[in-house]
């Protein structure tokens, strides 16, 4: 043992005690006559000295030759430190060193070992194992690694059993692009990697297993946007013989049970709301409802005047931003071209200040009285003070660009405050959603959740209002996981396939199996997926997930730690049957 | 809610209460007058009862219109039973049903879904969802759920951190056959599945992480073997400031708690035994220490006689098989073709009958007199009523081959108790292996393990004699885990990659991010990793894994079931810059 205890464990009550500590040079001190090293490990920091009157010269020799990053092992004397450091544990101590010996030595590290460290990204990227040493990343993996445990404990306490499936499994075209794996023993045959465990958790459901949850790596070969990854872990469950009533609460008892565990919150409040209302309120299926801001729709108040641009508008909806009366014109301006980005997309945008004396001035007052404005008011909820941003146009753009500002504006406002927990069930997701681009209906969700009841008929008339036996679960404004119903007789299935383009061969041939399965006593069953990156990174109170993520890829899906992907043998391309085809 | 409560839960102390069960028709009997169906959950067996008095006509003719499997829902009275049944824990008791209800048909299953199956092995992979219906799978399912709960509550306790290591890495020709996976995104390039986290939890060592662990998914592109699966399951942990007796002690600690956890069993024994030990003693590095049978070698007793198998033989040695003096000629020709047989190897086999009166009778009376044969007996630790079985040749293969005889009689005689457990630390493994064909040797653990203190000299002189702080577990005859302390400098690992045959630009290519990380201040660690489908289907009393997967796959790496490998579209090839290279 190469200590006796760790950096972070010595207190007032082990002055005088003969210890061993291990671990990193931190930084030193050397005011000549005395040499203080802090010496951290993964638990804490300890501060170390040697002094010209209790130390020999040779060791105050040596503790002056430590670069930052050496690895030592000291062993020495526990005494009351003079001046105490309140800020750190083990403030109260320091250690008279009597023996150091050097475990290991450091070059200079490329970025600082600091809270706050002078890397880059890539820099901290390509030494992800000295970023590691620093206490915001250490923090997170181990924030991570007690969030998947209290998952874990909860879901076992609850007869729920972790059934690992299988890694290599068949590419299927449907959804998101497979990782594919070659295989060698089968010529010409691939392997797909996960894009989630679904089909089989639903064999296992069929297969009796009754309440299964699994913390897996799943993958998708996607062309990655900011904050995606090309693997990422799922708390992935699913439960037979209930219905979605039974799924929202056990679920919402896992929530409830890892705000309390984690954070020590009590969540007493966990609405619902269907998908229409929080398209209609918040512009978007994941509101973040910590703060109000509501969306006011106004067609019935502000269309048939003489406005123009809102009369041939679909949807004319304002948001009231609280306190922003205030803003300058200048100010206003820039909120304007804010909405006019590209990224947001919003033509124009109309305000209303409400000012404190109960009179309201706005962009369009050529066209809009005082009254007219009062409505406006009062259907966006805005108070004197309040600034009221509109925007019109088609509805589901509208109300996109219109919930970007209102988040925009929470987030400047600090309305966001990631201390606070505010979950939210989306229901009643639509099953089908329009591709703008092919025209085609593709599911919402995915293949296999089922219609609401009764349902079934409207596929053919009128695919796009078909309801789902779907959810999402929302988190101040993050879908942290999702879910459904799913189907579990074979005709269901089978029609479900038809209306998503799939041939009577296409599902065979890819989904076969799972129909077959659903012909031996198949239960009604359903589940729910979370994405425990964006779980941990909520529950941390941060945004990006690759701050929660050991070792993260890039954007372009490359690990640039170890280099990879790389080029392989074409001895190995050559057992596997395969030839590369570089576009050249 | 499709139930009140599970087909295992109901007892006398329901009697007279209204519920609702749901599940699956196991059986039904058709008295004529009274109907009792089985319906089966995940959790038990409850008995239905329909019967003329009691329940209306058009009900019992649905009941009788049930096949098996049928998925059903039952709304009826607990009453208490006529005939009790005390092989199960709800035999007091049966259900009068009022309501029934389909909620899934069945189709024939292909075999029954009884403990005692009807089904080859071939259909139930094929069937895998109906096979997991079956009692022994799915407790088996269940079983390992369990166990690595346990492995998870025991480090976490210990302070252990479960990080997740990327499942995206990079391909290494060291070591067995990775699998690849091609980037879509970096074209030409290839991602490797891992074989084991091996290097990224040495970086997290390094990233001063300290104890770390994790249950993970690894993957071996081999040719299979019987019970060997492409993809497998790790317990897989590093420690950081630690020395060989440091992890060992940890990790009995382990091995005891999830026996008395899982088992009920208190261990108090847990030798170590070196590998040369184990090898003089067992003929193999993973010896079954629940019986005895200890080799005993005779070169001095038995050698410079006048039989020269044995004088010109590098290796004599034999073992006593408890009460098998009584051997018959023709029982013993058979124990002799059976050393014989290609898969064991020897090329004949000596004996010696320990009779009661204390004589000996021998296969070499010619040679030996009964005082030489009285030395067997001491050197064996044979008793009166023992018969000596003697093998002779090269040292290897010898041991290797009496090992065999030595297993095999044990079965023979129930000596291999599944109820039994006798844990051993076999330790000072050598560092490296010749490869016969070859001539080279290679890393007997893997190349980051660190040869004991003093002996890298030996390297360049005597390479074979190097022992390395390595170390297996060993449960009943099984290498349940293996580990070692790592190398954690750069000199020491550039040195050791020369010798195992690597250039310094082909070590730099794939091993240089450890190298480099190993220069910014790497503390000494180690860690094992222990084999989980091995570990549970041991724990579980059983000897093969496929038992204790979901759904494994067969030989050829295929599963079945779904029917991977498969083709993938020409379109995905092309976007992955690869074409087929079918050798025809």
């Amino acid at each position: 043992m190469y200590r006796s205890h760790s950096c972070g464990e010595l207190r007032e009550s082990h002055i005088n005690k003969e210890i061993t500590l291990s671990g990193w040079v931190q930084k030193t001190r050397d005011k000549g006559f005395v040499v203080w090293i802090d010496i951290r490990d993964r638990y804490g920091i300890t501060q170390l000295i040697f002094d010209e009157e209790r130390t020999s010269k040779a060791l105050i020799e040596q503790a002056r030759s430590l670069g930052r990053e050496f690895v030592i092992q000291v062993k020495g004397t526990v005494i009351e430190r003079a001046s105490k450091n309140t800020n750190i544990p083990t403030g109260n101590i320091e250690v008279l060193v009597q023996e150091l010996k050097v475990l290991n030595q450091s070059v200079t590290p490329p970025f600082t070992i600091e809270d706050e460290t002078d890397g880059g990204e890539d820099i901290r990227m390509k030494y992800r194992y000295l970023d590691i040493r620093r206490n915001p990343v250490k923090s997170n993996l181990i924030f991570r690694s007690k969030v998947a445990m209290e998952v874990r404990k909860y879901l076992a306490e609850a007869e729920f059993i972790e059934v690992e499936t299988p890694y290599l499994i068949k590419s299927t075209p449907e959804g998101a692009r497979d990782f594919v794996v070659p295989s060698r023993m089968n010529e010409g045959q691939f392997y797909a990697l996960p894009q989630s465990p679904q089909t089989f958790k639903q064999l296992l459901m069929v297969g009796g297993m009754d309440k299964y949850f699994q913390i897996v790596k799943c993958f998708r070969d996607e062309d990655l946007r900011a904050d995606r990854q090309p693997e990422f872990t799922q708390i992935d469950c699913e439960m037979a013989f209930v219905e979605q009533e039974d799924i929202l609460n056990t679920f919402e008892g896992l929530t409830k049970y890892l705000l309390k565990e984690i954070k020590g919150i009590n969540i007493t409040s966990f609405p619902r709301m269907t998908f229409d209302d929080a398209m209609a309120k918040y512009g978007n299926d994941k509101p973040d409802i910590r703060f109000g801001m509501e969306f006011g729709e106004l067609n019935a108040v502000a269309q048939n005047k003489e406005f123009n641009v809102f009369n041939t508008a679909e949807l004319v909806v304002g948001i009231a931003i609280p306190g922003a009366a205030s803003y300058t014109r200048k100010e206003i301006d820039k909120l304007v071209d804010w909405v006019r980005r590209p990224q947001v997309g919003a033509k124009g945008m109309v305000y209303v200040k409400c000012n404190e004396d109960g009179t309201y001035k706005s962009s369009v007052d050529k066209f809009y009285d005082q009254e007219d404005l009062a409505n406006w008011a009062k259907a966006t909820g805005a108070k004197a003070g309040d600034l009221i941003c509109v925007l019109s146009g088609d509805t589901l753009a509208t109300r996109t660009q219109l919930s970007a500002l209102r988040m925009e504006m929470a987030e400047r406002l600090g309305l966001r405050n990631p201390d606070e927990f505010a979950p939210l069930w989306v229901i009643d997701f639509p099953l089908l959603e329009l591709d703008e681009e092919t025209g085609n209906y593709h599911a919402m969700h995915h293949p296999f959740t089922s219609p609401k009841p009764g349902q079934l008929e409207l596929l053919d008339t009128n695919p796009g209002a078909v309801k789902a036996n779907a959810y999402d679960l929302v988190l101040n404004g993050n879908e942290i996981g999702g879910g459904s119903i799913r189907i579990h007789d074979k005709e269901t299935q089978a029609t479900m396939f038809k209306h998503l383009g799939f041939s009577e061969e296409e599902a065979k041939a890819q989904f076969g199996f799972l129909m077959d399965a659903f012909q031996y006593g198949a239960p009604p069953h359903g589940g729910i997926a979370f994405g425990l990156d964006r779980l941990v990174s909520i529950l941390g109170g941060q945004e990006t997930i690759r701050d929660f993520i050991a070792f993260p890829k890039n954007n372009s899906g490359r690990d640039v730690m170890i280099d990879a992907p790389a080029a392989i043998d074409d001895e190995q391309l050559k057992e596997l049957s395969l030839k590369l085809n570089i576009k050249s």
